[in-house]
């Protein structure tokens, strides 16, 4: 088995037959190193004499830390391939450890999505034998104050990100140690999820215990630590930023509407009721209405980043009964279209930012989660813009009957999705012109049409990520809707009594981030975009 | 009434008699600005001769808007000024409406915070005896499209934030309408908070009818159109802005944690309960939890911006029952204080970001909650840090008891403020090493007095707006202390297993976004700082 992985398995260590070559090496080395690095070592150790930690070259920490503040700069993983021949300090997770006899030890250090490798050796005066038998006991995933010299590394070490240089340990302090067993390593965690597919096409049993989603959401903390989700996460705020940024530029503020609502509101149905004091209150559903009223009082151009409550019981691959909503609210001026475009100038800036800022990130989880890049049209004829109709075409072309078309259900999206990126080589496009049946009261209805509405959708590989419109703002024909909708609205008076107060057209739409990050890189599952996931069945941790 | 109002309201439009005198003045300068406009105007309306609107020169629009869309540049009232002789599109909130007979209406138009005055006066074969009639009847806070001449005004027009030039209205079209009546003019819901005191200190009767809170939070969207509104959310956008960027540009990213909770954490009295499919949820206190798993799954540094809820029953000043945290918790290298500084660089940021870039902001919302200028220590003495013992000295040395000290009260922090400003010429500074008894469960002890730990609080003008501490990382201490508080560690498992996987030393901070604008600001009360507040007896709008 543990053949099997070194020879596979590109994130593992090094082999048996190599550590031996690499350790005689090393020891040559470590001579001609040792002399240089004394003068700087000899300083180190002396302002590193002022730390508890340093009254010895090896042992536990003590808990507090807040004792002395020596100010001795740490650096990062990161930074080391720089750091040829420099004593340096950090704080590191012990990936994995791998005793070489009774004298060496060979580490992986991570930081975040940082990896390097490190040893301990005995040396005369400086490394015990009895430092090296600590080491060798300290579990992997324990946190390590290291100090050390880099080193030049002779040939490339492919377990570790920084892998042109290692660290020759000469003090190590444990920081943190690990209570109870790991309930996977981060070496499983981190394999490709194409594996069973592989072992399986090869006709050989499966090389690797895949950690399943489930047992990694169980111990969500461990899993996080991957690079993977490292990445992962550092895209989901990233999505942030771009989204705030571009809004910002164009004018837009930032609000923040309660999530606690007196009445169940928009379908009363997917409602979390809450005990409220004496009364209930019920958890928002979208800040539709809260962004439609900051219209209503003026702001022109809001946007929210919020979480979102959604209570059905669907146990998909893209639902969630929490999730983060990213919306926005803006005036018209002569026609919903100049919703529709701002939208997709956001969604253009949001990929672009992705691919020119990210890149790195994009190709650590591209490692996990093999994927097509993800692709749009840019130039002059800009994104591909089809009519609910035009939609409906291309499918009934495909074979699908017209008549099982009122609506487009997932399966045909996923179909749609695959036509148009054969044929226009898009993962991302816009539908408009949805029918009025389809969308909620509070949107308008296209004037010349009243079966058709202002509406439209966004989508990324066939799925919709963006759905919006807009609004009606005159509240005898909201009331109307409302009613034609099976909607009392004297049951949101609050609401309707906002566009009595004279409210300009506008329109927005609301995005779900977890939706855009699992699409974007092809995550397959909601849940891994979630930091915590929330579904009918998970409250935890 | 009206006479008082226009002599003590820097906000109200012109008297009768200024009218008369502008309305002859203007006749003149009519004629001479109507040739030079003449083309400008001509070109103007075969463009718009295209637009539905401009079908006829008043009256209203269609209500979809969305049927053509011509392209005609809208402008903004802040940019008038810069547009002298130029025909000008754009819609507005009609403010104020003041008929000159019945050839002659005086309009206050507005835009967000911005406003300009207008006139629709008769001429021939352009503006009609009917048109005048016609605009005299509009409802204050009718939306309207506008059509007009930018024309230098002879003399600054107090009323309007843009006061060197005034608007000759060519077109005029109603986008949208009101229904029934207003709650209040907005005229009265800008008056200074200060009238009844002034009005009681000159022995007059009060001078306005004032605009009660509760009015104002029954009527949201109409208070919140003021332009001291206005600026109060703008300046909330920008503390978020300012958060973010600084902690943006210290290495951290953006997390969002579930407000879903399998369990009553924290202290389990002041959490809503939630019904969640066949069982309960909770929702979260603060994202305590979330933010130090996300500290034990190694992303090192991480902020939150999210709702907040606390079931106290409690109507003050100062309490919201759901309000926005400014969250962080980051690793620490050797010393607590490490956060403690990074937070109050932080802050520091903020103000100067607040001060430099939006005085014009603070400026509007000062005339309607006069305060002294928000003060803070710049430069190498840097802000001042209490200790709590020290701060007990201080109210001691001013008369307090010192057995009724046991904590500092909301009386005794005000006091304090009000000392330390005198003394330190500050409205800003930091409390630290708390007693333990008085912190929650997850605050690490002091490493050397025990019953002292390792945690602080930030104030602004007296009041509390940060608490923070460095919290204890190891699984056993925190059992211990979690028994001692009354907590059974079994009932948050994975919040203590992420530490039994290993966990740096960290520390962090929740802010409240409403009490930072409510005291940089001074509004007095916090439900001023939200935009649709919560409380114990508010679920609406």
């Amino acid at each position: 088995m543990a053949d099997l992985q070194e020879t596979a398995d590109p994130t593992a260590g090094p082999s048996k037959s190599e550590l031996k070559k690499r350790a005689k090496a090393l020891e040559k080395e470590k001579k001609a190193a040792e002399k240089a690095a004394k003068q700087q070592e000899l300083a180190m150790q002396q302002a590193s004499s002022e730390v508890d930690c340093a009254t010895e070259f090896y042992g536990p920490l003590p808990l507090h830390q807040s004792q002395t503040r020596p100010g001795l700069p740490r650096v990062q993983i990161s930074s080391l391939s720089a750091r040829d021949g420099e004593t340096v300090l950090f704080r590191a997770r012990v990936q994995t450890s791998r005793a070489q006899g009774n004298k060496m030890v060979f580490l992986n250090l991570r930081q975040r999505a940082d990896s390097v490798q490190a040893l301990v050796t005995v040396t005369p005066e400086k490394v015990s034998k009895q430092m090296v038998k600590w080491t060798a006991g300290l579990a992997d995933e324990s946190i390590v104050l290291v100090q050390g010299i880099v080193k030049k590394s002779p040939e490339l070490i492919k377990s570790a990100s920084v892998g042109d240089v290692e660290v020759l340990i000469s003090q190590l302090h444990l920081i943190s140690g690990i209570e109870g067993r790991l309930p996977f390593t981060l070496d499983d965690a981190s394999r490709p999820d194409t594996d069973e597919a592989v072992s399986e096409a090869d006709g050989k049993a499966p090389q690797f215990s895949r950690v399943l989603l489930d047992t990694r959401l169980n111990n969500r903390v461990v899993d996080l630590r991957t690079q993977t989700n490292q990445a992962v996460f550092k895209l989901q705020s990233a999505i942030g930023d771009l989204f705030r940024q571009f809004l910002s530029n164009n004018g837009f503020i930032e609000i923040h509407s309660p999530k606690l609502q007196g009445a169940a509101t928009e379908s009363g149905a997917s409602v979390f009721k809450v005990s409220y004091f004496k009364g209930n209150a019920f958890l928002a559903q979208s800040p539709q209405l809260a962004k439609q009223m900051a219209i209503a009082a003026d702001f022109e151009r809001v946007y929210e980043i919020g979480p979102v409550f959604r209570a059905e019981d669907s146990n998909t691959h893209r639902h969630l009964t929490e999730f983060m909503g990213l919306d926005l609210e803006m005036t018209i001026e002569e026609h919903y279209h100049e919703v529709m475009e701002l939208l997709d100038g956001l969604f253009l800036s949001m990929f672009r930012g992705l691919k020119e800022k990210y890149q790195n990130e994009i190709e650590i989880v591209g490692k996990q989660f093999p994927a097509d890049e993800f692709k749009w049209r840019e130039g002059p004829e800009g994104t591909l813009k089809l009519t609910f109709r035009q939609a409906i075409d291309i499918l009934v072309e495909d074979g699908v009957p017209r008549e099982s078309l009122d609506d487009i259900n997932t399966e045909n999206e996923k179909r749609l999705g695959r036509l148009v990126k054969a044929k226009y080589d898009t993962d991302y496009f816009i539908i408009d012109k949805f029918p009025m049946e389809l969308r909620p009261f509070y949107t308008m209805p296209d004037p010349e049409d009243p079966t058709l509405s202002n509406s439209y959708d966004f989508f990324m590989r066939g799925e919709e990520i963006l759905s919006g419109a807009q609004r009606i703002h005159d509240p005898t024909l909201l009331a109307e809707k409302m009613r034609s909708k099976g909607v009392d609205p004297d049951s949101m008076k609050g609401y309707i009594d906002a566009f009595r107060m004279g409210c300009a057209p506008h329109g927005g739409g609301g995005i779900g981030l977890e939706r855009v990050l699992m699409l974007f890189l092809k995550l397959n599952n909601i849940r891994r975009a979630s930091m915590f996931p929330r579904d009918p069945k998970r409250l935890e941790p």
